[in-house]
Formats: C-alpha cells, structure tokens, sequence
C-alpha cells in the first residue's frame, strides 16, 4: 500500500508527542508527518523520522492531502477543525470526547471492535476515554464468554491524562513536599491540577450535577456500553487521581450472567489481544503502575473470585494511559482500518 | 471516678504516639502512665503530661497495678504478653489482629457496637483493623435502617499504617524521586515497603492464597460482619496502598436491602456519632486524605446514587488511619467501658 501523509494535531501535547513516537516505532507507513497544533504552538518544532519538522497552527487548507489526522488536541479544536480534515478526504481519529458518544461516530478499541469503525458517516472515528480503553480491553474476553451485567470500578488515574501544565504543577508539588518546603500547596495556585495531588489524592473531573457523578466517571459508564455493544451493562464508577505519573489502574468488581472461575478467565485473558496477565498472587506479582509505563499492553492482575458476589470476578488492570489509553489505541484503529500494521 | 494507671505498650510507636497524644488531648484521667515498648527501644524516653517517662520493656511484673493496658505492638508481644496484663487486673485493649476475630473478643468501633465490649471472658477488647474502622462507622447509619446487603470497597491507604520504618522509607524514595535521583528502587532494599511507593501503587500485605487474597482485603470482609453484628454482609474488597503519609481513603458501593435515595443517607450521615459529611459536589467539595490527617472524624463524601445498582449508593470514606483507625478508637473504647469522657 502507498505510504501516507499523516497529520497531527495536538503535536506538541504529551499524547501528540507519544502519537509520533508510537508511529515510528510500528513503522506506520508514513511519506510525510504534518505536525499541527494551536498558534501558540506553532513554529516550535518536533522530531519525527530523524528530522526536525515545524508544527504548523490549525488553518484552512492545513489539511490539503492528508490520508490520516489524529486529533489530540481537546473538544474544541476538535468540534471546529473536523469538518475541515474530514472534507480533505482524510481519515479522522479524534481522542477529544467531542464526538464518542455521537451515533454516527464510532467509538473504536481495535482488540474490541474495529468493525464497528467501518462505517462512519462522519468521516470520523473517535478514540474512547483513557480509563475506559483499559477496562474494555479486559472485560472483552469475560463478556464474550460470561456475559458482563455489572462493573464497579474505582479509578487510580496517573496524572500525565490531564496534560504537560499538570505533570508540570505535579512534579514541582512533589519536589516542594519532599523537600519539606510546604507539605500543602495554595490551590488556587494549581489550576491545573485544582489542589494538592503530591502526597494525596483529587477528584476534579469534570462535574454533572444532575447524576452527582464526575464526566470521567460518566465516560466509563457510557463508553463502556457503546464498545461492548451491549446498553444492559451497568457500571458504578468512582475516578480517583493519584500521585502516579503515568499508568492508570483500576480495581474492578465484574457480576456475570454465567458464573466463572477465575481460572477460565485466567485462560481467556491470557489468550485475549493487548492483554497481558501479570498474576502471580503467592510470589507477590501483580501489576504496579510504575512497570507499566512506556509499554503497550493492557496488564490485568488479582484474578480472583469475587468473596461478595458468588460467582463473581475480581480484578486489578493496569496499563499506560497516554500509549493504549490514547495514543496508542489512536494509532491501532488507523493501522486496522488502513490495513497498514506490518 | 479515681484516677487510672495507664500503659501503653508499643509507646515508641507511631500509633503508641499517638495514643499518648490522644490520652493527652482528651484529658483521659491518668494517674500514672508506663509506656511499655519491646527490650530495643526500653530506656528510651517519652514525652506524657509535660514530663518524659522512661520506656519499660515487656517483662514479667511491669502490668502491677495497671487499670487500663493499651497494646499496640503487632501480633507476637499481644499473644505472649496479654495474659499477664489481663492476670494483673488490666482492662487491655490490643490493636493487633491476634484476638479479632476470637469469639469470645469483643470486636469494638465505639460509635457502633460499644454494648458488645460489656462481655469479655478474656479481659480484652479488640481494636479493629485501620480501614475497616472507617468504613463500619460509614455503614452503620445506613445499615441501621435500609440493611446492607453487600459491599464492594476499594482502599487507597496511605503508609503510616505501617510504621515508621516504612514512613522513612517511603519519604526517602520520595526525595529521591523528586530530585531525580532514581525513578525506580531497588525491592530488595525497600523491606518495610515491599518495593518503590513513590510514584507508583502496592499490594503488599500478607496474602491467602486459599482465597487469593491479601489478608488486610480479608480483615474487611470478616471484622464488618463481626462489627455489625451481621454474618449475612457480603464484601468485595481490594486493598492498595498510595504515595500519602497519613489518611486512609475507600471507595465504597453499597447494596441495601431496601432502596435508599442519597438525600436521607446524607442525613443519616450527618446525624451520625463520629462522621462528618464534607459533600459539596458542585462546590468540588469532598474529603482528602491530606486535610483529614491529624483530626479525628470520619469524613464521609461523594454520597450518590450507585448508577450501576438501583436503590443502592456510593460513598467516599476518608479518615485518619492512626488516630480514628488505631489510637483513638482505642482510646474511645477505654472511655466507653470506663465511663471517663470528661
């Protein structure tokens, strides 16, 4: 197949930056890199290919022959320049949450279902939420089999999800409290993380007043049905960041329709795409963040009956929020749908 | 009421310190205290009513006239040193899971079952686990009028629950981390944490692997029931330990015999002994673990709608996890059975 023109908007964010770094690494077949973001970014430059390349502002006409744009760049630039790349006759895969729950735009995880991203009157295919990408790619193997009918899941969400200004504002929180300088830091002075997260932990999501819950914790909830294909799943969500750099985890409770062991979901997960089973509970082996980060799979740990639902599975799933939470799965439905994974 | 002589055994500890301070604070009436510690730390000295007293090792003859015998020195010295306390006429209190869940060891949360500690055919009353403390003074408002069926609990607990060994660990991986130093610790050198906790989340408590779980996820399911007094709770845990030094925090979803809306929980919560209700969620308003440490309620937030289980609700449960999760509650239990709050 010819090799392509791939745009990205977003080039200079932590998740744009991990796009170009996931496209040369798979080798994706890319003739030329158009790297695009906000005019306060443009003229900066990136590395793509042993070669420097400036970032050029989102503009009319920015879009001209290029195959496939992976957006990364929030809802707004998303809502506004869409059209534009969609109208070049370029294949758009957005990671904002402007369009996941639109029904005329499929919401893609390749391991799940890379059919549905088909068909897509829009011209787009939207990348789902971090924390749901991970949970999805490890409950597909169990519903296939069992049926999933409940998910509680509480979040330990890493920062680097909410941007370079927030790792930023972390890290100097975290040098500040262990140097002893100040053990609490002026929220109004973290903007970007909305309080202290060194050395504690925040909810400050987004929030929808009528249901009482965050738009992260909405997103599991909502998301999880749409890729899983199945409205009768019910999720009870908590999102929780943690003072982890990068890596999201998730304790997960799973009520199935056809009671299993943990050894058949053992089995089924060990042979499931992206993911890989890190579950050695007598040696202490389970998956921890920190080993997770700057890797691809999905690592799902604690398998284990569940002592307050008969028949019920528990389980612990770890995985790199910005590689398969965003980039990486970004990359994967283009590979899918282009037929271009080599 | 006379005056009491008071020891404490494990005073050099994180949680005997803070019994000491407790004692303190509370103007429990002390007459004389013994802090009483393992034969490393005796001569040691502490601080109690504005003078130091000389720490005594665990020996033969040192519970003598003891009325109130506060243990908090792990398992072994509860086992081999509780009777002579008991013999020498002491009201003990252990903080250690050796006696929990002895049938004939009252299992005590003050603000839930002090009735129970009226019986003691061993001369000892049971302190309960950290994080199961927080968690049964949350349920009991609730379980007291629509049942509790089933819990499904996530812990995010902070590192002070294991003892100032691994609280100096930990703040020494945490500098390190901050200065760059090194991202990664070495496990081998990391024994009172079991690995790297800076950046990163463990599990690395005791485990059982005839269930496959951690004992301290086992602690919950079994002392809740032994605590409300009701065998037919059903509880989901997973037990993770964060990068915070002090405040235990749990995501918890409920399952209730009969359907409860948020509104009266948050009543009922409000109304409870021990608990304070910190939900303002449009406010962003919910407990953290950084603002709970050092003070005594439990903070109880996030109080929703389960969206995943109808009728049931999920909480935010945050406390101290040395002062209402060990020292306090000892404290309180003392003061309940002695009739001493002043």
């Amino acid at each position: 197949m010819r090799d392509l023109t791939v745009a990205v908007v977003g080039a200079t964010g932590v998740v744009g930056q991990a796009m170009l770094a996931i496209l040369e690494e798979r080798a994706f077949p890319v003739k030329r890199i158009v790297p695009i973001a906000s005019a306060r970014s443009a003229g900066a430059e990136v590395t793509f290919g042993g070669a420097s390349h400036v970032v050029q502002a989102l503009a009319p006409g920015v879009f001209a022959d290029v195959d496939v744009a992976l957006f990364s760049a929030g809802s707004g630039p998303s809502r506004q320049w869409r059209p534009l790349a969609a109208e070049a006759g370029a294949l758009v895969i957005d990671n904002s949450s402007a369009w996941r729950m639109d029904p005329d735009v499929p919401l893609v995880v390749p391991e799940v279902n890379l059919a549905a991203a088909a068909t897509r009157p829009k011209g787009i295919i939207a990348n789902p939420n971090c924390s749901t990408i991970q949970l999805v790619v490890a409950l597909k193997p169990i519903h296939d089999v069992a049926r999933i009918r409940r998910v509680v899941v509480a979040t330990y969400q890493a920062i680097s999800g909410a941007g370079r200004p927030a790792m930023e504002a972390f890290e100097a929180q975290r040098r500040r409290v262990a140097s002893g300088d100040a053990a609490r830091a002026d929220e109004a002075a973290e903007p970007t993380l909305g309080g202290q997260l060194a050395g504690n932990l925040l909810m400050e999501w987004s929030r929808d007043a009528a249901t009482g819950y965050q738009e992260e914790e909405l997103k599991m909830v909502h998301e999880t049905r749409k890729i899983l294909g199945d409205e009768a799943i019910r999720v009870s969500p908590t999102a929780v960041r943690v003072p982890v750099l990068t890596g999201h985890s998730e304790a997960v409770s799973l009520e199935l329709e056809r009671p299993m062991e943990p050894e058949e979901a053992r089995r089924l997960l060990a042979a499931a795409p992206g993911v890989e089973v890190v579950d050695d509970f007598e040696a202490g082996v389970y998956p921890e963040p920190i080993d997770c980060a700057g890797t691809d799979p999905v690592y799902v740990g604690r398998i284990r009956a569940d002592l307050g639902h008969p028949g019920g599975l528990q389980l612990w799933v770890v995985s790199d929020n910005l590689r398969k939470g965003a980039a990486l799965n970004a990359v994967q439905i283009a590979e899918g749908v282009l037929g271009t994974r080599r």
